[in-house]
């Protein structure tokens, strides 16, 4: 068989686990062919051609390739205009976990291209995310699927799925990414929507179609779902749940981190608090605080949350001097006031009429006092 | 009648509302018997005198220490070894809202000696706090009291109330500081626990016995709160919260500020997370998230929250690579899991026998799986 750089990857996909650095280390070295052909002549480099030798037999990448393109699958590699660079940053970072380095390839299914994500942010979080957190990741994944961002997840129960399904309903493309083929559903239940994301989005994984969800594979997983979006937002998550993982990496990557917080008396929101603690996420609200974050510089500007405006806020310079004067409590004469203001006597008479037409002043049979409505 | 500079500053503090800038500027210059002195005689510097002179009328500073004296309360000054020393770096801080310095002096009514408060923290919030904010203020001052922390607080409805009331649960000191004299009760029906904290804490507040609270007194007795504590908690704000300023007063002093995250979905908690988001504020979850901010360096360690043990925690390193290599969905051949693992087949097999004893692996006709059980 004549080998390309796709088959030989393809092959080499198969014969290490997702993200295994010492065959990232030698297709560096050697390229993709030329590592395939030595280990396939038994002639691979120390260490790995022991390992590899009892998944040589009966390999057949043209075949794989074919049968999964039957099946509206791709495989796209570096090479491919497809190939989505920001992966690449896998490269440059740390690893974790003895997992690291850019995939050797994706197997693809569905429509979306993968360089062509639109501002792509990852939504993670427990797969036993509580009440309060799924309904954050809905609201969440609508409003940023509405402000234009594609939402990468890991289609798992809990706040993957919430994130998900908050993006398809905001009307926007979603992008999942699994620890087991693109041909399976894990978990099963969620079959009805890995098929609509095949026909509305993507679904992504480093394993060929037919390989099943092994535990180090969502680890390894954890890198792409990070390193395909320019920013994490960890929605919810316990002290080790696997999204810490997730939002490690996006660190390693130096992009932004960010995490919703919740009530302190639930276990629920431990890890994102701890996240936000130890100053490894920035603590996000609301899309408008995430968009902040992952958009363009000055383009996606919050306000600063102002509350409602006050009574308080529509009076005059004079009038605020004398609001600010007035006792709270038991009312005071007006002479008083005006010392407590610093203001002339006929001014503060004048002004404490104009306050009680308003309803910010409340005479009493002793004087003048603040209206409850000015503590508003 | 002969001067001093006790009496001398109990007259000037009626002279002008509490933070005066103009008024500790020319006490510092002058000194306050000379500028008392100068002010009586009609000769005081430009600015003041004429805004005084209507207050001058009838003072009389040994009568009202007197009269304060038969009440159990006291008027602490610089000068006097109960003086706490931790407000003088008001005087460093720069002014907000126009106010600031340290007081000119504090009436104290309660045993509790300000130099001595065992590690004073502040607990601040909203006076509308929610069911959840004041639960979190109740156990955290109690948790905080328990740790032999002293609470410092404003006695106001809500998370005040609510902190104070933690402390006196927690078998430790509070201190409330008021916007109005101390032997006032505002608001009304916290009388009885000001009264409980005159007789076990203390009630401290810039304003001369009688003084009404005004909504300006409010803001300057804020800064006092900051600069008693070594830190300040805010535990429940809302966007426009008063409570803000007491954690702005904080920043100023350079000391931690801390906020306590809540559901995003309640209005309730949107300044303390704005105070986290901008980065002002230390996300705190618990007392011991704040006693390892406020306590000496390396006595209050946190542990990095790490959730419940779990059944993988306990395994061998063999019996970790065959757990990671064994499917979650359909089971798999040993052979197959063995190939994925990176181990031999025969070691395999004993290892899926003795996991299987462990409850982490399980049985099927097609071969094994991960049992539910490891997935905890």
């Amino acid at each position: 068989m004549t080998l390309d750089d796709r088959l030989a990857r393809v092959a080499l996909s198969q014969l290490g686990e997702p993200g295994d650095l010492t065959m990232a280390a030698f297709i560096a070295e050697l390229g993709a062919v030329d590592l395939f052909e030595r280990l396939r002549e038994g002639s691979g480099p120390d260490g790995m051609s022991q390992t590899v030798a009892a998944r040589l037999n009966g390999m057949d990448p043209a075949r794989d390739l074919e049968q999964a393109a039957g099946r509206g699958i791709r495989y796209v590699i570096p090479s491919d205009s497809e190939w989505p660079h920001d992966l690449d940053a896998l490269d440059a970072a740390n690893s974790l976990d003895h997992v690291g380095r850019a995939p050797i390839g994706l197997w693809v299914r569905g429509p979306a291209r993968l360089d062509q994500l639109p501002r792509p942010v990852a939504m993670v979080g427990s797969r036993s995310g509580s009440a309060y957190g799924c309904d954050v990741a809905l609201e969440m994944g609508r409003a940023l699927a509405d402000a234009g961002c594609c939402i990468v997840s890991g289609a798992a129960f809990g706040i993957d799925v919430h994130s998900h399904r908050g993006a398809l309903a905001g009307g926007g493309q979603t992008v999942a990414v699994l620890a087991c083929g693109v041909d399976r559903a894990y978990p099963a239940s969620h079959r009805p929507l890995l098929d609509h994301l095949a026909h509305e989005g993507a679904i992504v994984s480093e394993l060929a179609p037919g390989c099943a969800p092994m535990r180090q594979r969502f680890l390894s997983r954890n890198r792409v779902i990070a390193a395909l979006a320019t920013g994490t937002v960890v929605v919810e998550a316990a002290a080790r749940s696997g999204a810490i993982s997730t939002a490690n990496w996006t660190t390693r990557l130096n992009r932004p981190l960010m995490a919703v917080p919740g009530p302190v008396t639930e276990a629920t929101s431990q890890g994102t608090h701890e996240l936000i603690r130890c100053g490894a996420a920035t603590l996000v609200t609301s899309a408008a605080d995430v968009l902040e974050l992952v958009g363009p510089a000055g383009l996606f500007l919050t306000a600063a949350p102002r509350g409602r405006e006050r009574s308080r806020d529509a009076l005059s310079h004079t009038e605020r001097q004398v609001v600010d004067a007035l006792p709270v409590g038991i009312a005071a004469r007006s002479r008083a006031i005006a010392r407590t203001a610093g203001l002339g006597y006929d001014e503060v008479e004048t002004t404490l009429l104009d306050l009680e037409a308003k309803g910010m002043a409340q005479r009493e049979d002793e004087g003048w006092r603040l209206a409850a409505r000015a503590l508003d």
